[in-house]
């Protein structure tokens, strides 16, 4: 989403191809949210980053980011944990492709409320037990662990753009947690 | 997948640059099961298209295409539907977005089993209720409507390629009808 | 849940029995989410019945009942839908077995939340496209068709007891509308 | 299901009431389908029990058994996991409590093939990573992990009862590895 900052990294497109991409394309996405969990899986806490966004604005935001050509899903969504959280934190990937939603970011912010200016976007969300260390890498200001009851406060919801805050609730709507 | 013939259709893509993102990019798509269900709800017959490749075989599929910039998913699966099936299937979209799985069709055929010779295709699979009459149009031959049992034959199976034999063994999975 | 009045007719058991069982055992319920569907599937409106509670005592309530012994989940589904939106409701129920949450509701109220006075009984929840004409029976007072921006409102959310409130959001949250 | 030789276990109930029960309400059960998945997450293996079934027979089996009052479905979980693979076996429960599928167990084996001759039981069915050491304890007398391709074969599907082998086939279909 708008909140991946290097996300040609990898990528076997010029800069400029990507543009013309973006300006023809839905172009796919996985969304992450990390969360801690007990030792019966239920979740405890839902991890946010701090980023600073393209326009200089700061954000909190789940881990997100393109998939590659000839990426797995899997892969995808292991390389932009690792960005984000570091080489040590041990996500735990579900065993099953199918995400819990998929969101689709338009230009657009009127169509479905999830919104991406430079692109439509559709992203493929997973709910990410994360079991090891963080350390938040590259973009990421910051990483804070926040109970479900905190993270769907109007405080955290107005830190987070382009409907991010909805996806963290749709989230804890499918673990059982929404308050 | 590889069984979409007319797939630039209402793109804002010339040819030229779709070859060139399909080259690059991982490309969206949807594929939908067409089911015949009872009263209450229960699977009774699964659809099956008849199809010229574009290598000239012929091979029984499944309802698959491209979602277009700026196209919602549900927008797809019905302009899909209904290019297959003709105006007057009334298909039934499931309420939620979420698939009954995510298939990622890969040029090497080793990656996951499932195969497209001309892209990295990812695509979001939903199990769509069929009411109304169909006039199989457009690039179909035929459409047939199978029971669970006998869509699972090694002769089905057979007659569909790059994995969509599978696909429809996972949806009848799904619905808890896997013989 | 606490909204079914009459949860033992048609069952095998006394209702000293049911009690006996209420007392020692979870009882399987289903919950059904009654919504209208646009063309292509999406939702447009929820419904939700009024009742008059075991306590005399009015709230507002989703569908709700009893799975009875040897009775099919499906079954379940379409007799307590049409229990309490009438025989014409034209209830279109998923092709999947798959519930979209499984509520879990405790004489503690504590527990999950969710709450039921009588019983620790473990509901199947479905979110159920209506199509024809509901004539609420029985013990429904009424039926009202609200928006999903307005079903959220603290006002509704007021009327509703048990953690129904709660399940429409989560509802809401699974169709990707969740304001 | 047929497969949990000591449900009683734990429970308010007398052996008498239990069985009345029995003849009378569906019970609720969890079915946990064991694996083992790689760093990505994606299953490698497939772990099935060897039981000994009331009966006398010897079958292969997942983990089984039934939700006690007032009892949560992740203990449940919790508990029938650690009494069959031992106190070491690190299950890892899904976040969310949204099963990937129900089996309706009845028992008259015709109505939707699967089989339980002592009871109407409904099962929500988890897919499980573990990640510890695993000691067959209780009624099991061992263990075996299988991979994708060789758990569907012909050979193992005649070693399971009730429908269980179905069962696995779905598991598989759900993680996308039905071959």
């Amino acid at each position: 989403m708008y909140f991946d900052l290097l996300e040609n990294a990898g990528s076997w497109l010029s800069e400029d191809d990507l543009q013309q991409a973006r300006a023809n394309l839905p172009i796919v996405y996985v969304d992450a949210i990390p969360v801690r969990v007990d030792s019966t899986g239920a979740v405890t806490e839902v991890g946010l980053l701090l980023r600073v966004l393209p326009d200089g604005s700061i954000s909190r935001a789940v881990v997100s980011g393109r998939v590659l050509y000839r990426e797995r899903i899997r892969d995808a969504l292991m390389r932009h944990l690792e960005k984000d959280l570091g080489p040590l934190a041990l996500p735990k990937l579900p065993a099953s492709p199918q995400p819990f939603t998929v969101v689709e970011y338009f230009p657009d912010p009127t169509v479905t409320g999830f919104h991406d200016p430079r692109q439509h976007a559709i992203s493929l969300a997973f709910i990410v037990p994360i079991e090891g260390e963080c350390v938040p890498s590259q973009d990421a200001l910051d990483l804070i662990w926040i109970t479900p009851d905190s993270v769907t406060s109007i405080e955290f919801e107005l830190e987070m753009v382009g409907g991010q805050g909805r996806l963290v609730r749709m989230a804890l709507a499918h673990v059982g947690l929404l308050p």
